[in-house]
């Protein structure tokens, strides 16, 4: 939000370098979450297989900049079966020459087969895909996950703010007080009686279907580029995009129904989905542990902006802002 | 997230409205929000003078489509000083020829003068803008406007949900117990002891700045693409886009530091920015009053999604997704 920074100022240092190196950028204010993540040992940075990367690249754009989308599949305990569906149709290339056909602002870009309602036309899906029960939208919570009562805390501690430390673990405060929010794996999920779920955060990557029963195969994909929560539990949630989320938050929005596009001409291609063992060229990817006591504290910074812009602190945040950030580091 | 509607029928439809008038839109399911929107009273929407519109044209883009911002400014009690400016800046005409220059992917977008900081080449100012202080940024609470201890009902209601009707209001439970929000006027505040000041949602327009004690005069202005309320009290927030939030939120996103454009040619040209009753061709628009019985039982449905795609209810919502929708209307 501030101005625009002095252009004579950047041209000169931009003059300077075609002699010398760039000098360092200056540290990050102390107590911000960029010094915060600073001191993050460097088991906290948890490597992500290069498997449980989903790999899109689009056609190029008008720019013609090549535009890649790295998601992270969604670990376990969550959603596993439309994960094993999306890695067969991953390895079955099935998404190849297929498009991007619905930008709805503020909400959902999602794609897949644009003729995949028409018996007629629509791509053969690849044999052996599973149908997934709707009770698959919810798991039980694994044993340490997540503090007994996290969300009767809240019901009886209704002057604490949120997030908040219950039994060592950050939690969030739902809109609901049946439920509360947290972060497992550098994921957000949600929680209550019936178990625990992973939630819609801008980036969140869920599973297209139709009317329940049907909770869809993972061949119809969307990335969620709005406030979406209201379609926890009732959609699958199967990962979340870690790099290249402009390329799609960026395009153009549908003018039809549901803001899918109108004409043909008008949708995104696919050049191809892989998965990232078979993407040569693919750095490595890490995240910040949420289980590591940085986060904790990363968190807190970030609802209380540190650097001089902000002279008020907020005091709290919402469960989809404060993700623990990705990296890229260099493969080895 | 449904999957494509079924391409079949859809042109079949298209093939009979060349003959006959299309067929009226099926009701929309009992107890959803559209079905108790329609139930709402004439007199529950709200005109917006023309003269209370600010009108924003860009240059066409490459599929060359007219791009039009119409921006609703900020009603009193809130943010009069930088309005007033603002104002004053759109009968100079003077962001006509200016451009966008900042696009922060899931948080900003930010236009002005791209040489603002540069002293030779600045656009000059018109005369007689007014110098707003921070204390501004918050304003009394009006009487009537929330009920006294909006905030410390959720911090002795745990149980709550937000939101929840507090002395006959709609108020949501802030991260930070000692804050609520609410909307007046049909667009969203929060609050807390120091009085009532307007948030960052989704197409809510800011006034950019330089560190503080500096506020910003309103000729550097952003519209919010994402989440954004740790910026509230540090920021004049001074509008909000109700119509052609697609024209901002789909522009390619900067590749400089913060999302600054890193050439003058990524830039998106304005061709002008106007008061609504400069512009002949403008329709009519109202929104839906924050204060009448229709938006209390609207935001319920919101937050509890009716139709047959929702299976699982929600069971709360956060502020800045409870909106009163603003509809263009017949002038006259």
């Amino acid at each position: 939000m501030i101005r625009i920074p002095a252009l004579g100022a950047l041209a000169l240092a931009a003059a300077a370098s075609a002699q010398t190196p760039a000098p360092p950028p200056p540290p990050p204010p102390p107590g911000s979450s960029a010094a915060i993540l600073a001191t993050a040992a460097p088991a906290e940075w948890v490597r992500i297989a290069p498997s449980d990367l989903l790999v899109m690249d689009l056609a190029r754009g008008r720019d013609a900049k090549a535009r890649r989308v790295v998601i992270r599949l969604m670990p376990a305990p969550f959603a596993q079966g439309w994960v094993g569906n999306i890695r067969k149709l991953a390895a079955a290339h099935w998404w190849d020459g297929l498009s991007i056909n619905r930008v709805q602002d503020n909400y959902v870009v999602q794609w897949g087969d644009a003729d995949g309602e028409d018996a007629a036309k629509a791509r053969a899906l690849p044999a052996g895909l599973a149908a997934i029960p709707e009770s698959a939208y919810t798991v039980p919570a694994p044993a340490g996950l997540v503090p007994a009562g996290a969300a009767a805390w809240f019901r009886t501690h209704g002057a604490a703010p949120s997030p908040a430390i219950v039994g060592g673990r950050t939690v969030f405060r739902d809109y609901n007080p049946a439920r509360f929010g947290a972060f497992t794996k550098g994921l957000p999920f949600a929680g209550g009686a019936e178990g625990v779920w992973p939630v819609h955060c801008y980036g969140s990557i869920g599973v297209g279907r139709n009317l329940s029963p049907d909770t869809g195969t993972g061949a119809e994909l969307y990335a969620v580029i709005g406030p979406a929560r209201p379609l926890d539990r009732n959609i699958a949630v199967v990962g979340k995009v870690i790099e290249g989320m402009e390329w799609l938050s960026a395009l153009p929005r549908g003018t039809g129904t549901l803001g899918f596009y109108e004409t043909p001409a008008e949708r995104t291609a696919i050049r191809s989905v892989r998965l990232g063992n078979e993407v040569p060229d693919l750095p490595a990817f890490e995240y910040l542990s949420s289980e590591g006591p940085t986060f904790a504290k990363y968190v807190v910074a970030r609802a209380n902006r540190q650097d001089d812009f902000f002279r008020v602190k907020a005091g709290g945040m919402d469960l989809c802002s404060a993700a623990p950030p990705t990296r890229r580091v260099k493969s080895g």
